[in-house]
């Protein structure tokens, strides 16, 4: 619960809060069940509304089960990522304990290809700046990278040194605005190129992210391919019954992009 | 908004369920802004919290931007997924607009190997029944299925022909609980048996789904590993900033199961 924001909680937040905390802290362990609706009511005095809606929040979140007809339990904790790790590898690995590398092979201003022109909503041939690199996580090759900006966003990227850190943090401090990120998740085999930077035979599969962010007019920033070795990484998620639509999909093939 | 909550709504989530249903029928189209909180406030009678609520709520299933320092615009609408849809393939294709099928290579009622029993929460060697399945899409094969139940739930798919349909709704309606589940997403190359199920060459990447399935008291009651030939599903979901922890995280190697 960020200071800023404490004033401005809504009552059932600040139970959710508590009840978040007191889950991240072992109070409630995975398994266990929370204590009852009255239980809760009494606790913080409260109407039964407020805490059922605190219980939604924590179900939005996947940390408790459906409780229909029975108490809500804990589930097993799945770590939560930021917004700052869904977009930057760099955030990602410090999150996860992890010291992030990069080899940079190259960072180049040309004119966009007509499918990078559409995922960046932009004229064929406008000026992109690629960056490709290979990815460390605590020294060994872990993911290929590329990154593809419009000019305006990625003349930031061309006065900066990219193997010094992590281009997002560069973006952020040049004042670009980075609202929203769709990520799409799929499997694909190491190209040669691929291949000789994660030191894996040719075709070996990779879990693949591509991902396209976003200004809050709706302007795409960025559009990008992260092909992760398999060891190195993968997604996991929590689902509950009787649960608000999850902010992720399964997608048929004709439907991905 | 199903008929039976509807009375036990509150305010802010009646006036989620109005604008989630302008977005979807189009009232309100990707990239357009959303009225001000102050317009909504009129219109729904309401005061600000109320509203902000209601728009925090759309935030978490990934339909507005962040809304922060302007007005929330609304996104490329990723498809939500039901979680019938998570635990059936079935459902997940009808949902899709897809004629399901299947090819039952096997039903087995069996010993737990060391991994499934750990899987299960059941002690080793104890009996589990296990469904080996090619699944099909629109009568082309897209991804091979193993479901692994312990035998108090899976008694139910030994007299059950798995060529019929659906096992999730057979288990549904023999009063299995089914209450919430956990999917890890990764990549995999094909083995000897997917490759001849999918007709793709052995060591083709595919898509991996690993799932475990649990009551409401916490109880494993299936784990499965579906493979997905790249081409016919894969994973997508929004993000956005300042948002809520989401349900779905990437995970580093040495964290993944």
């Amino acid at each position: 619960m960020s200071q800023v924001s404490e004033a401005r909680l809504q009552q059932y937040e600040e139970i959710a809060a508590h009840l978040r905390a007191a889950i991240r802290d072992g109070e409630y362990a995975p398994g266990e069940p929370l204590p009852s609706e009255a239980e809760l009511c009494r606790r913080f005095e409260t109407a039964r509304g407020t805490v059922r809606q605190a219980m939604a929040t924590l179900r939005n979140e996947g940390l408790i089960s459906s409780g229909q007809g029975r108490r809500s339990r804990v589930l097993d904790t799945v770590p939560s990522q930021s917004f700052d790790g869904v977009i930057s590898f760099t955030q990602w690995c410090v999150s996860s304990g992890i010291t992030p590398g990069q080899q940079t092979q190259w960072v180049t201003r040309r004119p966009a290809d007509a499918g990078l022109a559409a995922a960046l909503d932009i004229p064929d041939r406008a000026p992109v700046v690629s960056v490709f690199r290979l990815r460390l996580m605590d020294g060994t090759p872990a993911m290929v990278e590329r990154l593809n900006y419009p000019l305006e966003a990625g003349q930031h990227i061309l006065s900066f040194d990219p193997d010094s850190g992590s281009i997002y943090q560069r973006l952020l401090d040049s004042g670009v605005d980075i609202d929203h990120a769709t990520r799409t998740i799929d499997a694909v085999g190491a190209t040669a190129e691929d291949a000789a930077l994660l030191e894996v035979p040719e075709g070996t599969p990779l879990l693949r992210v591509r991902r396209r962010a976003f200004t809050g007019e709706g302007t795409p920033v960025e559009s990008s391919d992260d092909r992760y070795l398999p060891d190195k990484a993968s997604f996991t998620l929590n689902s509950i019954r009787g649960n608000n639509p999850s902010s992720v999909s399964m997608i048929h093939g004709e439907m991905a992009r």
